[in-house]
Formats: structure tokens, C-alpha cells, sequence
């Protein structure tokens, strides 16, 4: 059994109370830029991997996806999105991602937010849904950045000058990761980016796009805290192609 | 004209020291995991985008290369390059990456050596290196990491432990760095590692590989001081079909 540790009451307080799990999609800084990605999901039968309280699952149906199938290792997260949603085309299931085999050929888009740093095999994963996507389908998912998860002290430092730094160490040892983020001791596993690439494209991806997310001009005016995001990378947007 | 802070008198005697100038191919910790990602040359017609004193081109020949077109924007390095070869397979050219044109579908092979980081218009280049290739042919190239290149003070630092760390800051602001790597004044231009891959994708090219050069076991037996690469890399490697 992976960790789920998301379960527990004070990982699952702190989820709840993000800006992205009470405003939907719209809180997520990323969301624009992953929503470019995403093809046209008409007719489209769906899954969605680690899809917390199902916001991706009913953006997809609005945007036309015949079928969503939601899944998530956490149990109180999976009975939270299936009370948010009244939607018969979209299904709820309790999934661990390390185990998962999905039917061959059944889907026409994978997604996954934020869910896949969680992940010991990454390349056992990638080569599950490819199989599971049918050619010419795409997957787009989101990470932790691996500059975010590498450093054995990851938070924002400062050099003799006073001036902000990311103190980055350790970013060829790829592993577990240990943070006390949400709860004390949720583990993560740090792989470099040419890591993630190199499985996707062992496992038959096409990579279409690869974007390490910072904010626009706009996005400062907004969220001048944002302005971080310049110094170091907190998400990795990856889009590829079956 | 583009910078050619290379025939100073002070980059070209620094340049000239480097155990990589004197040694050759085997004298770059990163050629092992390059020469894996060049495919077999027999017969091919090869181009060398910013050729040094032409060890790669020299290597080709030896690998069963047809020809070998090596260029460089340095007049000492092409002369250099000249006085060390004897084989008329081997052309040498000066020529600036910034405007170069090679003719179209003229190469079976494109390689570069830490060349591009001091190119402005690298997605000018990559269309240009897609157009000068047959179909099914490969581009290699290494570049000075991202990571190694954005912070305003790159080099090594101490957090408040006494650890090793890299000041990792500006991340996402691209652009030109100037630096006194060998000369005072040097320009290179930094991209996100994304970036660089997505202006491949848009020139045509499919990724094949993407490698965030760190030691090996054998690599730190032999190299103890190479440990540092474990803590931020120096060189990224991309291998690309057309």
C-alpha cells in the first residue's frame, strides 16, 4: 500500500482549506496555462489521475468529455467529489497510482494535477497509460518542479547580500523527499526533469510541451507575491502525445 | 556581428588550457553520455555548430563520418582547428550561429559542443539546423545547464549550516548574463530548459533524450571534486530527430 497520508485529519484540514480546493481551477495559478494544453474535449472519454475533489473532472464535462473517470488514493477526497458532483457521466473511484492498470484503449485524454510527485514509479505509471490512451490521444499533467523538490532545505534563503535565493542542492539524487507540507512527513520523490522525459518518451510519448510555469506581466499586477515564482520554478507542466 | 570575446587574447589562452582543448573529447566529463547519444555515422555527412579546435569533427572521421563541415565563429580556433587535422573530409569554416544558412537537406548528422548558450536566437537556429537536414536524422547537442546559468552570483555557496548550495535565483527571466569566464565580459543567453525543448518541438524536431549530466559511481572514484555536479548541474544534453 502507498502512503496516504492525505487522509489523515490534518493533511486533509490543510487541502481543504487551499485556494485551489475552495475555488476550483480558477485558484490555481496554473490553470491557464495547463487549460492551453488541453485539447478539445468533445466527445472525449476522460481520466483524470489524483482528481482530489473532482474540479478537472466537471471542467471536462463542461467542455464536452462524453465520460470522466475520476481517481484518487484518498477516500475522504473521492467522497467529497462524488457529493460535489451530480453528474452520471462522471465516475469516482479510489485508485493508488503505483498499482493502477487501466482497460487498453480506453481513453482519449489522461490529466493529472500536482499528483505524480507522489509517485515512486513514475515510469511503471507512464507506461500504464499509454497503453490505456488510444493513439493520437494526449496526456498533460502537472508537478512539483524538481528545483522545488530537490534541496535537502527547501524554503527561500538569502545570500550575503540579503538578496533571495533558492539554496538548491542535491538535484541529481533522485529519491524520496521527506516535507512537512500539509502534515509532517509526506514523501515525494524528486526525479530531474530530463528524467521525466526520458520515461515519457520510453514509454512511446511524443513530448509536445514542456512548461516550467512563471507568472505573466498580468499575473504580477494581480498577485505581486507571485514575483517568486521568477527566482525559482514551483510547478512543471508537461504535454505529450500518444 | 555577434560577440567574439573568443579571439581575445585572454579567452583563447584560458580557452587553450582547458583539458578539454588539450586532451580532446576524452578530456570532457560529459562526452561518455554524448558519444552514447551519437548515432552510427558511417557514411554521413556531418555538420559541427561551433567546432573549437575540431576534436568532434576529428572523431567522426574516425567513426566512419563521409565529411565533416565543422564551423566556429573564432578565427584562432578555425586556424587552430586547420594546423591540427589532416584529412580533406574535413572542411572548417568561420561562421556565426546568429545568421548562419546552411544549405537545405544537406546533413545526415548536426552536433554542437556548449556552443548554444552563447546564442541569442536559438529558435532561429534550431529551424535553420531542421531545414539543413535529411528526414530521420539526428541533431546532439550540450549546452551550460539552465540552472548553472540564471542566478545573478553563480557560483557556490554556504547556507546558515555551512552546507554547499547554489544561489539559484532569476530562474525565469531569460535573456543575456554576462559573466568573466575565462574573459571579462562574456555574454551568454539563458533559456529554461523547457524553452529550449519547446523551440526544438517547434522547429520540427522530436525529442529523443534530455540529460542533466551528473557523475557516475566510476566518475567519482576517479574524480572526487566532480560531487559538486551532484548538487546542480552544468551541462544539459539533447538528442533530437528531424
Amino acid at each position: 500500500m502507498s502512503q496516504n497520508i492525505y487522509d489523515t485529519a490534518e493533511f486533509f484540514a490543510g487541502y481543504s482549506a487551499m485556494r485551489r480546493s475552495i475555488e476550483g481551477l480558477e485558484g490555481a495559478a496554473e490553470w491557464p496555462a495547463v487549460q492551453v494544453q488541453v485539447p478539445d474535449l468533445k466527445g472525449k472519454r476522460v481520466v483524470d489521475l489524483g482528481c482530489g475533489f473532482g474540479w478537472f473532472a466537471r471542467y471536462a464535462r463542461s467542455a464536452g468529455a462524453a465520460s470522466v473517470l475520476g481517481l484518487d488514493i484518498s477516500t475522504n477526497m473521492i467522497a467529497r467529489a462524488k457529493a460535489d458532483t451530480q453528474d452520471q457521466a462522471i465516475t469516482y473511484e479510489i485508485a493508488d497510482l503505483e498499482t493502477l492498470e487501466l482497460p487498453e484503449a480506453s481513453f482519449d485524454f489522461a490529466h493529472s494535477s500536482l499528483a505524480f510527485h507522489y509517485i515512486r514509479d513514475f515510469g511503471r505509471l507512464a507506461a500504464m497509460v499509454h497503453r490505456a490512451l488510444v493513439p493520437g490521444s494526449h496526456f498533460v499533467f502537472t508537478i512539483e518542479h524538481p528545483i522545488f523538490m530537490a534541496p535537502r532545505n527547501a524554503g527561500w534563503s538569502r545570500d550575503a547580500d540579503g538578496r533571495r535565493i533558492w539554496p538548491l542542492d542535491n538535484y541529481a539524487v533522485e529519491g524520496d523527499r521527506t516535507t512537512d507540507w500539509l502534515a509532517k512527513g509526506v514523501v515525494k520523490y524528486h526525479r530531474r526533469l530530463g528524467t521525466t522525459i526520458n520515461m515519457l518518451i520510453s514509454a512511446g510519448f511524443a513530448i509536445r510541451h514542456v512548461e516550467e510555469w512563471a507568472p505573466s506581466e498580468q499575473d504580477l499586477a494581480d498577485h505581486p507575491e507571485w514575483a517568486e515564482e521568477l527566482d525559482r520554478p514551483m510547478f512543471l507542466l508537461v504535454a505529450a502525445e500518444r
